[in-house]
């Protein structure tokens, strides 16, 4: 019995992208069964409502769920909860995908894409595991009310509620101290526990859940501070694990220091390693349909896939090094491009990376 | 009569940066009362408390306060409400600071000092207007309490209140467009509002004020973005203006792009342009008492000072051009020293820019 594989290509360059990566997949010899179902914009477009319950279905039956990009300005008006960008809340929340696994790496070939002066980013490696599935992002009671008393008493207050669980700081945590256990054993866990209430009780589980990793370095930085060290000196980075809001911040702005978020996965994982994986960039309206977009993130969001929910290692290095090839060979797409380089369009890396696997 | 200025210098290298700045505000001729005040772990040593109600008195019937820095590795145990950031919370609270002005300048003659390339440095100046008193910084409740149903139901559970009241909003929005008009017409809004109700409020109220600022142009941002953007193309960027949380990570990250954190001041204003100034780095307790730390920073808090909250534009002026012509000179702490220039002390530092007022 194969492997269910749901790929939800979602808007803009969500389907060009995700095309290459299941021809990839399928490229590997593995009993695959892969489905293909409308997310986002374009489930909006085509049944009113971003993630329809024949999505979320498909989603929860499959082992792993390749997911593009999704999001366009042209829903910018509807109500929040018919906007692109809910669907993939809602599959977070409803598949129990509390650890979102997101690694920063520089690749040597890529070392000019970065804003950041080569020495302080060449040979970046950082990885990011983020909680996905609580804090302020799924917090109730949310919403407007009026405020009670004190001195905007009577006015309109927006607000919402940040909080953690103990059992959800500490899944996370075992997550983060598991993965420097493979990695540098050291863990820097973010948090801002001089003002929060909900940081100091993470910082406090933190502690605790340490005691079972006596190999592992545990520390804490505060999320402005990781902000501001980030961009200075990165590389002293190793494992960040942090909550789901600082987590969103933290993880794009690391991304961003390798100067080529086109080039990197993320994967979202349950308790029973069944998870959603896609490439850490947007859906980049802007270029969709032009075959031109970059679908290495993608294409290395399939080799996450096949690492972490199907435990197929051996064929999750091959296609990293394979896209390691092509980069080698010296092939960009438009993103990555610079002089020297050969410029190809989505589909002609589609096909370097399935020859490269060869 | 003169203008009543409380100086605060707190921890660390507090006493020598103010020091400087206290140098420099009396070489001007102007008719200051200055008074000085234990705050942060100096206070908590010497009266058991980290604003003691006699500096917090001094601090309200003052036109302004000039601060040093708090905090120290050796209040770290401290149970949270006796620790030294209590006090600059405090503070704010207390005197009503809701607008916090962080300028990102990178002075053309440190532009090695950033870890970014400098064609995406050079010639940066972001003004960062951040909410300082709303936000979850204070919403009520906060705590620990039991999970009452759902998945987590009997846990303990940390937890923070997110809130902006539409006044607090609005004020701040204010402060945001009338810097934005005096300066490049552009004003960045960064907010969280695909998941934050409160970032959704937030957002409309922006958009409501904006009609009073026809002439400004008002663009929207997702911190997540923000984060990303301000690596890529920081120069993209004029005024940005944001919440207390979003903003304490995007000032952070912004000062930190210039390379030469030791150089930025920050301006907290009330209604009635009574406001607190300080340093945009903190008291490095590290290298206190050595006379090498860099009192630029506090010398130009002092200059916001002027110009904010006693008017005294001209002052100012002469001020910031006397900090210029000392890094024309070639004058420099260890903090931006590089090969070429000459290292000097945190005193030395001070002569100069005296010298340089005349
Ligand atoms: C689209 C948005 C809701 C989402 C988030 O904030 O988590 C995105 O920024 C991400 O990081 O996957
Ligand atoms: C010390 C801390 C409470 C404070 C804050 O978070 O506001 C600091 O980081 C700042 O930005 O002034």
């Amino acid at each position: 019995m194969g492997h269910k594989i749901a790929v939800l290509p979602g808007d803009g360059i969500g389907s060009e992208i995700t095309e290459q990566a299941v021809r990839v997949l399928r490229a590997l010899d593995l009993d695959l069964e892969i489905q293909t179902a409308p997310v986002g914009g374009a489930a909006y477009d085509a049944m009113e409502h971003p993630l329809p319950p024949s999505t979320l279905e498909l989603a929860k039956k499959s082992s792993a769920v390749l997911f593009g990009a999704v999001g366009d300005w042209k829903y910018d008006s509807l109500p929040r909860e018919l906007r692109p960008e809910q669907a993939i809340l809602g599959l977070r929340k409803a598949m129990g995908l509390f650890a979102n696994l997101r690694p920063a790496i520089l690749y040597p070939q890529l070392a000019n894409a970065s804003s950041l002066k080569p020495e302080v980013v060449s040979g970046l490696n950082i990885l990011i595991v983020r909680e996905l599935t609580g804090d302020i992002y799924f917090g109730q009671p949310r919403g407007v009310r009026e405020v009670a008393d004190g001195p905007f008493k009577g006015e309109r207050q927006g607000f919402d509620t940040m909080h953690y669980a103990e059992s959800e700081v500490r899944r996370i945590a075992h997550v983060g101290f598991q993965a420097a256990r493979k990695r540098s054993q050291k863990l820097c866990s973010v948090d801002k526990s001089n003002v929060l209430e909900t940081s100091q009780f993470w910082r406090d589980i933190m502690i605790d859940v340490a005691r079972e990793y006596p190999d592992v370095q545990l520390s804490h930085m505060y999320v402005d501070n990781a902000a501001m060290q980030l961009v200075r000196a990165p590389k002293e980075f190793d494992v960040i694990v942090t909550g789901n809001l600082f987590g969103d911040i933290l993880s794009d702005e690391a991304a961003m220091l390798t100067g080529s978020i086109g080039m990197l996965p993320s994967a979202s994982l349950n308790a029973s390693n069944q998870g959603l994986y896609e490439p850490s960039h947007g859906s980049a309206p802007d270029i969709a349909g032009k075959n031109i977009a970059n679908p290495l993130a993608t294409i290395l969001s399939a080799a996450m896939l096949l690492r972490y929910s199907l435990g197929a290692t051996a064929q999750a290095d091959r296609i990293e090094a394979a896209v390691q090839a092509v980069l080698e060979l010296g092939l960009r797409t438009a993103d990555i491009f610079e002089a020297g380089t050969r410029k190809v369009s989505t589909s002609e890396m589609g096909d370097a990376v399935l020859k490269a696997l060869k």
